[in-house]
């Protein structure tokens, strides 16, 4: 499909979030404008994101750079960003006092029709939308990071969200190559950052008891559970684990996980020695100097794996 | 290294776990020797092991499946699957009295230097190993299913196990092209099935209070966090998910983890409306009669992601 034929939309917020949003859009064909207050942080965003579509292209995972690059321009004002557009994800700082003043310039401004999502990682749709005139149209889009490089999106509206504006965003983002997913009613840290505080809670646990070290709790999951997480999700790996399925699965190991769950269920502060011993075993593994190597490393990695996934999928099946 | 100079290894119980170890010690150079109490199982175990050595060259993970599958030998008797073997993994029935009855058996008969391994995924060594002659050298080595697909190996000393022991046999392990890691106190469950059911306890909590669906809650997984995971585990994510690394990342997220984890911390039964509801969706999602079909797809899922991350760890670093 021709990019001339999607909406146009804008982002809102040009850091880290905001120029990989721009990416994921402006490769599915969309016109993308691009608006930050700070004129510095707009101009290096185009930077930064003409390098990680050439990157893209080195890995297999996109045809035309060019052509995406020239479907993203800047715009000096909020006025110009939201002109003609029909969707919007906003990406400024992670605070109820600035989701709450950037949505309500962005109700006021963007055309009556266009959706409105934030990119919040933490602060629920029904916090800042409220006392919206358009607060039908208002959502969650939350990524994760960098989002060009790992496709879940999780779509979490307000109790005042209109269903078809969740079912338009869906479709958005699922045509762009993003997985959309519904968090059907507003949760702290929605389902991803749940699902990751629960497993990290116990892999904090497992380290401040001393039952592991945290070199092998990494090794447990990149060498263990992650890898069938990395193409099927918890569900699926434990109906393929019982002979009869999931409800088989079930009668086997609920027991075990039953016990566990209640040796498991003491909330734990993560405190100041806790902290300092991962600190120190993480340092020692990777001086902090490295920290920014080590990302782009991972990026590449990223890359590489969804290069892999696509392959697989293509020649495996889905 | 030729197999000629690697210790024999003996394997005990021809089931799925046990024909499946038999090909990560053949594969390794190692002569296996396998035993099974049902000779029919231990004839079948062999057309399956060489069914799956030609499945991991036609991947790229093995250049010769001749030369491993002639290194594995079946025994008629226990006392001939342990004559001269160095270490002996066992997998016979998960109770604790097969357990003892078993290690009481490979006490008696091995050499007295063999290190003696139970498969053992829920039954801690010192539930079967306390009244041995020979305890000092009985330890849990917990595979994940299958070991020749999935490196992670967990190994779980009894209190009076050697510590020389689990060190020879970390050492086998790795040099097989496993992933060994110690659980340096015993706790139910181990390291493995601990940070899945931390994960599953969520995930079924998300759904039974309708918050996601569980293919919601697997997209999430697969198409977010598992990405991650499947080449970093969850301390080295959060290190780099911060610019400062992980007392950074504390810092920052400590208090929304918190606020989760007093949220998540009352254990919750996986009962029947909520068994029957996840075994519904699921079946939509695949009937049972291609459960089968799947776990062929997910073992060649598993294989292609494997080659892949030998080919990246090569090409990008590990």
């Amino acid at each position: 499909m021709s990019g001339g034929t999607k909406d146009a939309v804008a982002v809102i917020g040009a850091g880290l979030i905001g120029w990989a949003w721009a990416i994921c859009f402006a490769r599915a064909g969309h016109a993308v404008k691009l608006y930050d207050v700070s004129q510095p942080a707009l101009e290096a965003a185009l930077g930064l994101i003409e390098t990680a579509l050439h990157d893209l292209r080195d890995n297999g995972l996109l045809d035309d750079p060019a052509a995406a690059q020239a479907r993203i321009s800047t715009a000096a004002t909020l006025e110009e960003a939201l002109a003609g557009v029909a969707y919007v994800q906003e990406n400024v700082r992670e605070t109820v006092e600035a989701k709450q003043e950037i949505f309500a310039a962005l109700d006021r401004i963007a055309d009556p029709a266009a959706i409105l999502a934030s990119s919040s990682s933490n602060i629920r749709a029904s916090l800042f939308t409220e006392t919206l005139p358009g607060r039908a149209r208002c959502l969650v889009a939350h990524p994760a990071n960098p989002p060009h490089l790992v496709p879940i999106v999780e779509l979490s509206p307000a109790p005042w969200t209109d269903p078809a504006v969740v079912d338009r965003a869906r479709a958005l983002h699922d045509a762009a190559g993003m997985s959309a997913i519904l968090v059907r009613r507003e949760v702290p840290g929605f389902i991803l950052n749940r699902l990751q505080g629960a497993l990290l809670a116990e892999a904090f646990k497992l380290v401040a008891d001393g039952y592991a070290s945290a070199e092998d709790v990494d090794k447990t999951i990149k060498d263990g559970l992650g890898l069938r997480w990395a193409f099927m999700g918890p569900f699926e790996t434990i109906d393929l684990n019982a002979p009869g399925g999931i409800a088989d699965y079930i009668d086997r190991y609920a027991p075990m996980y039953w016990d566990m769950q209640e040796m498991q269920a003491t909330p734990r502060r993560w405190d100041e020695p806790l902290r300092d011993a991962l600190e120190s075993e993480r340092r020692d593994a990777l001086p902090a100097d490295r920290l920014g190597d080590r990302q782009a490393w991972r990026d590449r990695r990223l890359m590489a794996l969804l290069a892999h996934k696509r392959a697989a999928a293509k020649e495996i099946g889905e």
